[in-house]
């Protein structure tokens, strides 16, 4: 009953053979390795993006960060959902790669900010006055913090807005294979197509080890991308074993059947979530996590009984009314097993 | 007719005197001068509080950023009102300075922050998490940038809670002379009996040609201050004409006096405004600055007319009907005249 | 013939089979994990540092920089080596993560510095004076840049200097087990009872995949190291694969039996190039690197037929006459074999 | 007998007059005072370079590192002297300012590089390989910190190496007048002519009461400067009189007079010391500033005297026999008198 996040479970095994495979002889290091070449060819196949280039770091906050410092100067704005993993979970990462930015959070619900929101936000930062930061560059997380995903269109319009603010455009994508399956759009269509500059292709959470690719779609940024990664203590010196997991993730559409499992598992675990009296969705269910409100009563029987999940934002508890419902989060990842479903819907209804 | 800011005036006579005076001979540098000495005591008196150090830079920027810098971890949080200089005019100096903190807008009415609403920003701060930033310092402006004025109630209120949080308290006191005169309280309580660590005691606005003192109240941190002035390039080499000028402003009670000037001069532009048709308060005029709505008729005429004050925030303009407010700010200065506000009544009022 | 770096070689085979033990169902995020717990006991255990902060990180750059800016104020000297690897191969990771600081290059033969030069160095930086960087951190390598070791009895003398001028000390151990085996001392002896307040243990070069272990022999810092952590982006999701490598190198001593292959086959292969006509050591070989002087044309030979290994330093060339020597550094690693060093020897000496 | 430094001089009556009148009134704040209009065309005009930028601030760390930082990435080197006031007396503002560059240190006798170690330096710095930073810029100083003061031609001759390996240069001129007096050479032929992109024109320490040009002959960068500038507390709201000082001090060659004065006054003090018995120069007397090698006997009869000046390094003390020289700076400034130098004369000599 493990649905506290994607990132406790495992190493998918196509994953793991890999890294073993790759663990023969010798292998020339910092990202020269030859599987390495193999891995950029097939991002730019998969995003028909034959100039992208292409690096490997080893997880999301560091694929955030760098991409961001890269596209934003020291003195730049830089444009989230207030929700957002890199304005609330990283413990001011961008802020501190950047030289120190500021994050100008934006509205929206269900975790997206809408045009409306991102213009207001970047007309009440003043361009050209010397006392205000400028702006410096948009970042969107898809599929989002609350578990939604931006549609094509959604991205295309946020993007044509930043673009006409001469903002360049950072994907926080670390769900960004859930959003895929989600949306069931081209990873290109989901990103350059669509206006973005520069991706974090997140592995790690979807069934890798531990990488994560960032994706300049836009290569003229590529030198300073590495010395910032070099200075960043994220050049890998054994870089086959990043290389290889992403290998392994990419061929075949491994990438795509995980998550699809993960996001069909949430639609099951949604459907029976909502089964529980009193049960409400706090946002659309539209990839591989629920937030859901539940009555306390049911969350104490089920954390008694050993489910994982967490209580959602950080400063919901389960003091208050038995039947005063809480806000939770559950995840689901490519490891999620109907049984794990079913045992949380027998606690949680209190039968057996 | 110039109502556009208080650094558009000049430097009071008495302080210009002195800056003559100071011109003889040879003085040593870098803070050593035994004006600075005189400085010192003085401050320490009019503060009572004899164990304090007493810096001096050029500027409010200056003083807000090595101040907070000093009291703030680099992954702090920086709990300001949203409408501070510090979050929205200093071109992201507390981050630069910091090493790349992140400020944490409050809100709260007319400019100021409320124990409440200060708690809900605090509480929403996970601690002892690593993935957020840690509670790094509270930094209150007063007269704040609505030209409210915190009470010392008021003061000692936030500071407990900041106290009550672990957290150190910045106040950014570029106008703290006018909230002493419109306060009547004295000095210490307005600072570090209310609970005020550092103080950015400010000179500039009312008076000076460029100095601002900081006031560390626990002088364990004056070293460290001392370096982070000299590496931010804010040690002044001949240091006696900050000294000279800060002696002359301290000086029989000349700061206070030159504040209730500005502070006398905005209580009657007030009343000159709000006798204009359609003109409201924005909020409540406590020190020298005026925040109103007039109809953009008003301002069409008295701008043609060459009166000089900004339209409030900076989004706002006079596209619109003629009869619709816009809001505007409206500052006095020790160097307003009674001429002043008498020109702007006429070419407001439209008669003449 | 791959004598190129020891972090060309693969993963051993203990560390590999224990990543694919752990790869089992779910675990704790973000160092959670319970083999972590493990590891933290057997370093205390190895060390006899019961009360250290053990954390993990992914390579050799982030353990030093982290570590260094945990010790080392935004305004102090970092007094290293002038041929450490913090100074010379980390594109400036310590400057940034401190936030500004100055290396402070100290002398001395065959890679090491020596009282005299490091309190030379430390002489010349006046304190007290804010017109200088003040003294932050000694950072000491060993196994050193140049293949030598300190011997216990030079880290207790250099050690004692830093702390006569109130210097905490950082030690690069990215081949820490090489130098451990290379002077027979004890962990303890060859860190914290010499005087090492916060160390770099190496694996990753020594047989890991990819982890190094801070080890803060005072634990007063390791909040702040896990913040610098995080916001540094070096905090693994999937710690466990960090935590599962770090045990089994731990594990039955296997680290030091794979640095003794390391240093017994450059031992062999020292005897082996010293038999090339015209060859000479540059430095004592005393672990697992030589650095050497050989005829260019030997160098040509040996390259021609594959043989992988660097010129060194990086401006040296195979440019110029024939016999004139040309200087290299070999490295062996825990997967050297004796086949390797024949093939070497032979290609060198020219007859098949 | 202030030998000192030529900041503990005063402010030249010409500028302190054009402070006086330019104390009038209303001003526009932060640099649109109409005296900087007229400010930039004389600097424009005086360097014949009609598109240059000019930006004020207050003191010559400011100057030197926000025009380091304009001009260097944060993995960028920056080459000085190692005698360099940016290297050793401004704690660590480039680095700072830079985010974390790093000091290349270059060697050279009289306190200037040559071509030789300036190529050596940039030589040892490999480009194009991440594991290293990166050629940043090249600082130069003039007149040096060793009161030496470089040719146009060995200007011209590093920038042109400069420039052949892509790198911009900036001219510390805190003494720039004493170079051009010195020389003889024009403003032009000093700075751009010869190869410099941004200067750091120095007024505070020739008759300014505390105030630096920097010219950016690219103005490509004013307004990143204009960020930095605001970023780093260093616009100042009452610019009038930083304008009003830079007025003054160029209108009608004052600059150049105030500078002949103090290199006038130095070559006199050089002939005094000279005949010191025992006495002899460590460097060649080019501008205004000696530094000479004297007994210790006439030291500490000077001293008790209450001549004032620094020995020099700040390591040198006065323990040690009294025969034996000890090495000093003597500075003099546009204020030196005949007087003072009798006086030290006389001291010195011991006769009275």
């Amino acid at each position: 009953m493990e649905f506290a996040s994607d990132n406790t479970s495992g190493t998918a095994p196509e994953i793991m053979a890999a890294l073993n495979a790759v663990n023969v002889g010798y292998a020339p290091s910092y990202g020269t390795d030859p599987v390495m070449d193999r891995v950029r060819d097939m991002i730019r196949e998969i995003f028909e993006a034959p100039g992208a280039e292409v690096f490997l770091v080893n997880n999301g906050t560091t694929a955030n960060a760098l991409s961001i410092a890269a596209y934003c100067q020291p003195w730049g704005g830089i444009y989230c959902h207030e929700t957002a993993h890199v304005q609330v979970d990283e413990c001011g990462a961008p802020e501190f790669f950047v030289g120190g930015g500021k994050m100008i959070p934006v509205r929206g619900a269900n975790g997206k900010m809408t045009p409306e929101t991102l213009k207001t936000a970047l007309d009440a930062t003043p361009q050209g006055d010397v006392h205000s930061v400028q702006r410096g560059v948009l970042t969107l997380t898809n599929t989002t913090e609350a578990g939604t995903v931006y549609s094509v269109a959604e991205l295309v319009a946020l993007c044509a807005i930043a673009k006409s603010y001469d903002l360049p455009v950072h994907l926080d994508g670390a769900r960004f294979a859930n959003a895929v399956v989600s949306t069931n759009a081209s990873p290109a269509e989901m990103s350059w197509k669509a206006g973005v500059d520069v991706l974090s292709f997140g592995g790690t959470k979807n069934g890798c080890m531990g990488v994560e690719a960032v994706v300049l779609f836009d290569p003229a940024k590529a030198w300073e991308f590495q010395l910032r990664r070099k200075r960043g203590g994220h050049l890998f010196s054994k870089h086959r074993y990043l290389s290889a997991q992403m290998e392994a993730y990419l061929k075949d559409g491994l990438w795509l059947r995980l998550a699809r499992v993960a996001n069909e598992k949430a639609a099951a675990l949604e459907a029976t979530l909502l089964s529980v009296p009193g049960a409400s969705l706090m946002f659309p269910r539209e990839a591989n996590m629920i937030f859901a409100n539940m009555p306390r009563s049911t969350h104490r029987r089920a954390m008694a009984a050993g489910a994982h999940y967490y209580l959602w934002p950080h400063w919901v508890t389960l003091d208050g009314p038995e039947d005063e419902p809480a806000s939770a989060r559950f995840v689901c990842s490519w490891s999620t097993t109907d049984a794990d479903i079913d045992a949380l819907a027998k606690v949680m209804r209190g039968r057996d």
